[in-house]
């Protein structure tokens, strides 16, 4: 089976890293794709950043449509165009942020979440609301680094996330944490021995459980509002949508 | 004052009917800017159609920034890429449906929505539970008639919308309906005269409202999450979007 | 256009002070008509005042139905009698907490409330959820100060509500304050200077919101829960309230 | 002891029911002594007639506390005043909406109300959220008769409020019925026995929770918002309120 | 009247307290039986606790229905196997933190809840939410003493539940403390005169509520899910069972 | 890897059919022990059937951890003892309802559930409300057969369900069903192609989910709630858990 990992941004070591910690844990017989928009922001730490990102998981996605994909991850905490990437495709779409949430509701009643900006904490509260675990989360924290820090000064961010979570273990009477940044997704097992805690990375969690809806040969739903969209003109730079019955092929 | 109202879709006739009707309710002094995306879908009707429509009116938003505009609206009932408009300004951005929900819930204690595709319910239903308006929502109909049919056929759409309208009348124990599409604004007055109960329409209702906050001198919170976006590269067709820091002037 | 902003307590200054904030923003072609109920308390800081108050507030909308009024506002941050007043009239009816909320809303994604004293908290709680905007505000915040300190000691008022506002925007993660009294309302702008954050107060806010209405033309939905009171006998000292019918003409 | 039922309308008809059921119901040593405001509307079916009678139930509770009163009881299914009523007493105060949610929810995972104008089905809502019952009431219907038809024509009234309920048993998937109104307290056995489910109505209910509290010897809490309100001054027919202090000897 | 108040533990000390302050509290007339399973674990500390408890509280039952018993109280904080005992009979079943929920939600608007182990804060939590007071409690709080201890150094215990009733008092703006376990019953007024506070206790609220509920003859409903179970075989150790019809005789 | 399904029930044939499902869907290396209580009810339809049936799933996870077990599965809709047996064990548990909603969730944005007998459904909603998936079932359907007539007379409950599936798909505006009992398990397949639309089954959803689990390697918390129980006496027939500590081997 292929999985085709999006990372929603345009940085190269990031989406390296994400398709190292997702062949790592995939099954012998997956192979993942991992890939990122042409187009887009380097990071995404704003409503905006998440916005113009949204465009370039969708041509990820019909290119995916065009390589025999079996399910599609998209590889940031905000989750970025996850409803639309369903409506392109029959096969599964998971988000890590979902993918997260769901795996820790599974060995937890309550978890704390550990993102990177401030800013972004109100992204998650969104999607806690929105897939339903927003009770089972005790907390939104953020260490305040940039996700590009991930990549520059690894050592100094890890050492803020560990502290942040280090704080939650100890004020959030919590039995596991969410890391909230795809890219701090090789930092899990380090961090879970440092604060003796389960962590939930999404990345890892999207992977397995893309795994289970493949094997489960469970499809994205064409009833009601995830069914292809209805053909129809695009203008300008995003006139090869229009074409949409192609999209179904 | 000058009011930019942007119609997220790419089809002129219903970007000069918003025009239109935003300028017969706008006061004396107020100045409406009709604009529309160069690049994106003629109509939307699913989250594709939305997501791609988002960064056409970040790019609206842009333009808007360097013509002096005192508020934005967004006259999409799905009112995307809402959050992201409102980091790129200090500006007030608005969008159509948001601002129907306000004005239906200080006339009423419940009302209904009529909107295009039964398909997109499930936008309103979400925006609903984050603007805090579900619990006086009674239901979200839909006339199952596609957003250009509107254009194109313009009386059969009026029927069906006001059938439907009539139902929530009858069934649904409201004192009010929200029409839930920009391209039903002219049909308001005509519905409202047909059913006898107050109809509410989102590009009337959010140029009062941006007047109102224009009045109020209040501005877009540039504390937590709406500040502007912290200014980074992007790559491809978005590259334009790396001078980050220009957006703010 | 004229406009009612009805002060449910019986202290003149603040009626007055309401009166002079209201006009100041108003609208050139608005008229303010600021009033006060012949009957009731001084000030408003618990459940028996706020239920006391109510009547005052329904006798001066149905003077106010006498007087060619387009919309009415009542100006205390419990918004007693709202949807009592609703009934009497199918002009506008604004609350001034209501109008705050409407407004920080449209500005920020999370606000704070600074009120007087601590037990009123319970009841900009109960507003917060029914008119659904308890999941934006982070926090209720009492300056423990009675609302008569602001006009009999303004200026230790003055500070005690910064040094609320201060904590709030340092501990809450907020992008706005709501300040919770209408009797702070001539301080906005010397508190939103002194803390560097958007403050909300809720005269200005239900006034500007007022004239949208009015400029909207909408009008209070008279079917279902806000129709006209049934007509019937009223005794003792509310016996003039029996010709209900009155009140429609 | 002695429980005050205080009847928010004043009919005196009515008064003598709820009186005589409340007695009827009562403990061996229970004084039931009922009340009415000398003040008010004849029947309360609107938020206009519930505000208004809002000032007769806080009278009535006044004069219940030179009266050696060991709990009240408010006998109208909007329950006007309640907090109001707290604040002024250490007795326990109960409404007869709150009783008969509380008893339905002992009895039954589900129940419906069937109350008697659909104008008040508003009120209902918000008690039953605010209570926190929402979830447990499967629906809320009226009968639509008027309050005093339930004094005038008992028989016609008592065939469409068994119609209704039967409604509700046949489509509601539900374990018991509330009635909403205090007037059709004596209706109770019989509603039960011909549409075979338990009935609860809040005036007996109500009477029996009071004596619980009043053999617990529990109080209403004087810490925080239901505190003793603060003296101060009223005007004009509100006058005699002004002794604040006298209230809580 | 016959009160069969049921010890989920099977520590007879326990038992027999419970039973001394159920007797104490319930009227003349009432004749309390305290009693506990034969089968189960000393002490209810988790939910594995919880679950094997259950099956002797329904032991329980079943030998109460042959004794007249006109009402049951469960008592433990976790409120185990109350709907199925409310399956097994027709007379009302109350849990101690059902009830106390009730009567504390009767005298204020906030309270707090002080148990005995942080790991059952969860439990006490579901309940709020399914009961529907999750909004009126301010705070879960855990004073970190095994239940046993309640028995074995009581005045230890007693200190320290103190000391956390004191911190809710300062900290919670609250207006009533729930105490979270039947072991404490003997301690509510100790409590209440040292912090000066409502100190609502389980076992004596559902004694005091069963009378109520006997006093106004309401059954537990047998329509919908509160129906007697249906008969059917049950294997082993529960193969008693099987006689279902025999229950509801 | 080594995965332990239990059907609560004591019904065998069930219990093979739900091992046979189970290992069809279970990837080559998985090991399926199918098992089911020495004690308890043939089949669970109501809260009593469910509290017993507890135990014995209970003693199946001891058993279990004797048995090298990676993952447990809880193979009734009701989720039984879900939380009790999470206590007892560093394995993943899942129960089936649970693992159906989560994948339904995955592939669609509204479902409906269709279970067997009408009484269950109040299990089904607590526990949506629990998972956090309550909104996003549009309605809990029950097809009102006896769960054992899906195993006497299979082709009339298969007739009945596809019936109740085809109204649901009809009426409810969703995307997917979830099948409401594991002795459903083996019909999904004929379902989805009846009805044409993607039907969810928990039996298969877990396994695949529980093999997500264990190759993530991530382990119930034992931190908070789900620690192991603290080792204490049991008396009686459960005496043997006394022996709490020999649970951690």
């Amino acid at each position: 089976m292929k999985i085709r990992i999006i990372n929603p941004n345009t940085t190269r070591s990031m989406t390296d890293k994400i398709g190292h910690i997702a062949q790592s844990i995939a099954s012998p017989g997956t192979k993942i794709v991992a890939t990122q928009p042409d187009s887009g922001p380097r990071s995404i730490e704003s409503h905006f950043d998440e916005t113009v990102s949204a465009v370039g998981v969708l041509d990820e996605i019909i290119k995916g449509e065009h390589d025999c994909t079996d399910a599609y991850i998209i590889a940031c905490f905000g989750d970025p165009a996850l409803l639309a990437a369903r409506e392109l495709t029959t096969a599964p779409v998971l988000g890590i942020a979902e993918a997260a949430f769901h795996v820790a509701s599974f060995i937890s009643t309550k978890f704390s979440i550990v993102t990177t900006l401030g800013r972004t904490r109100i992204i998650a509260e969104e999607l806690l609301k929105r897939y339903g675990f927003y009770d089972q989360c005790a907390k939104i924290r953020a260490a305040e680094i940039p996700v590009l820090t991930l990549e520059h000064e690894p050592d100094a961010a890890l050492r803020l996330i560990i502290e942040e979570c280090r704080r939650a273990k100890e004020e959030d009477q919590i039995g596991a944490i969410v890391l909230g940044c795809g890219g701090m997704a090789d930092l899990t097992e380090h961090i879970s021995q440092e604060i003796q805690l389960p962590v939930i990375e999404g990345v890892s969690a999207a992977i397995k459980l893309a795994e289970s809806l493949i094997g489960l040969r469970v499809r994205t739903s064409k009833f009601g509002d995830l069914a292809f969209p209805n053909p129809k003109e695009f203008q300008g730079v995003f006139a090869h949508y229009s074409a949409g019955a192609s999209m179904q092929t």
